[in-house]
């Protein structure tokens, strides 16, 4: 199903699947529009935590033992926002294994999985599960932010009740955007836009990390992003909702970390964005970061 | 806001206002994709009759008085869908006051506002109680089918909840389409294009009419529309669900009636359109219907 974006097909599988009160696992920290896409329709959201293997499954089973009954499991595979993680290939299997042992909806936001830096990418959980995942996709972070135009691929009896739903949303997707995209893709213009957003992101991304590594306070840590847009620093003991407000007054945006979470936690971490930034601005932002961090320790 | 699409508009109010068996009142007839878009809400759906001059406020009015309460009322006061009729001056003025003083909300979807014939239209709802009407445009019948843009004015406090629902619809309408729009007004386009249409549709509506008038049989009888896409043509004693079955195996296209109600009545009549068929067919169409009730009788 041709969508407005990614987050109408968060939208869509809400409208048709969840009542009050059903559970949702989401990774902790996942994309701040998923937690409230699921809150519109007062879904339990539960964040089980990643690592630099993305989602942690077992932890997720363990839990799933333990009496949670989710039914959705909304994850972000590649290049997470807001983490800049990716979901290991092992973990892959066992995620989409509990999936059909235990009857969950798995949604799979792909967002990223275009921008890796190597252009490569490890198996998506839809192809891995056809039959139990949902992936959501946009063409917003990779060709056209400003025309809405995604995708949604889900089991025939999941895709009859996203269309239906569409009907009542917004009744179809822009053919203009469409042809746009059909257009683009003629001209092999969507793969040359891609190679170059790789190669821009990486050297933004590096420039990143050359940064933190060069003036970070002791104890801080930080992602390494192989794709996306994002790291995601952790800054123990600072309050990173007061060091986002410091921030902003000396023109440096990140955003506080219990934002990416449905339960709060997240207060010493940050999310760092390299992808709007001016490649040449990174390390000034990063230096004023760190002079605030210094300032208070 | 800018939306994508009217329905959308309709979508939003819905989330925002509507729980389950809340009370919503439309036009009997009334455009299909509201009353699709209400039900998607649980919201009970309460048709209240109009005539040549539009929504029947007096019925309206007898009903609240017996104890009616309408959380919102959908009207499409301009050459209605699918009845092809204008709500009066008065009956507009009657209307809001009823909102007032009985304190719902009037949704007033202006989808065929612009395409008057005449070139002119009565005061909206919306300007004649701005604190009382949310109204949903669109550019989808004047401009651009393919594009998906549209608007919604509302009082501040209810407009807030709009956008804030949109946030987890579909998060913004498109901006290349928003673009598209300014290019358009700027070069004057759009008042040219709104002309022609005007116009051909006015050339197109008068064929139907006359040759509904040559052509109908004793009792039928039908709406003669000052703008829009449609007449209503009412035909005692016919099954109009069957008629339109027939009627598509001789490649004609009608809706039959019954679509139009949520509530089953309607079956007598059928919306014909005069927007897509090519001019010159509307009078094989109009014969082709009248034979098969012909045949019928």
């Amino acid at each position: 199903m041709i969508t407005s974006g990614a987050i109408e097909a968060l939208e869509l599988v809400g409208k048709s699947f969840l009542d009050a009160g059903d559970v949702v696992v989401v990774e902790g920290p996942t994309y701040l529009g998923a937690i409230q896409s699921f809150r519109s329709f007062e879904a339990t959201i539960e964040a089980v935590p990643l690592d630099g293997d993305g989602l942690q499954v077992d932890e997720l089973e363990r839990r799933i033992e333990r009496g949670l009954r989710p039914k959705l499991v909304y994850a972000i595979p590649d290049h997470q926002n807001p983490a800049g993680v990716t979901l290991s290939a092992e973990r892959r299997t066992v995620l989409v294994e509990l999936a059909r042992t235990h009857g969950f909806l798995v949604v799979e936001d792909v967002a990223y999985r275009e921008l890796g830096f190597a252009g490569q990418a490890l198996p998506s959980l839809w192809s891995l599960a056809p039959d139990a995942v949902v992936q959501a996709g946009t063409t917003s972070k990779t060709l056209f932010p400003g025309v809405r135009l995604g995708w949604a691929v889900a089991p025939p009896d999941v895709a009859a009740r996203l269309v239906a739903a569409k009907q009542t949303t917004d009744q179809c997707a822009g053919a203009f955007g469409q042809r746009l995209f059909e257009e683009f893709q003629r001209r092999g213009w969507i793969d040359e836009q891609l190679a170059a957003s790789r190669a821009l992101y990486e050297r933004k991304c590096a420039r990143l990390l050359a940064a933190l590594e060069a003036s970070m306070p002791a104890g801080a840590r930080w992602t390494t992003p192989h794709g996306g847009f994002f790291s995601w620093l952790t800054l123990p003991n600072v309050d990173t909702t007061e060091l986002a407000q410091r921030a902003v007054e000396r023109s440096v945006g990140i955003v506080p970390g219990s934002l990416f979470f449905p339960d709060g936690r997240g207060a010493d971490s940050v999310r760092l964005s390299f992808s709007l930034v001016d490649e040449n601005q990174v390390d000034e932002g990063i230096a004023r970061l760190a002079a605030l961090l210094h300032l208070e320790a």
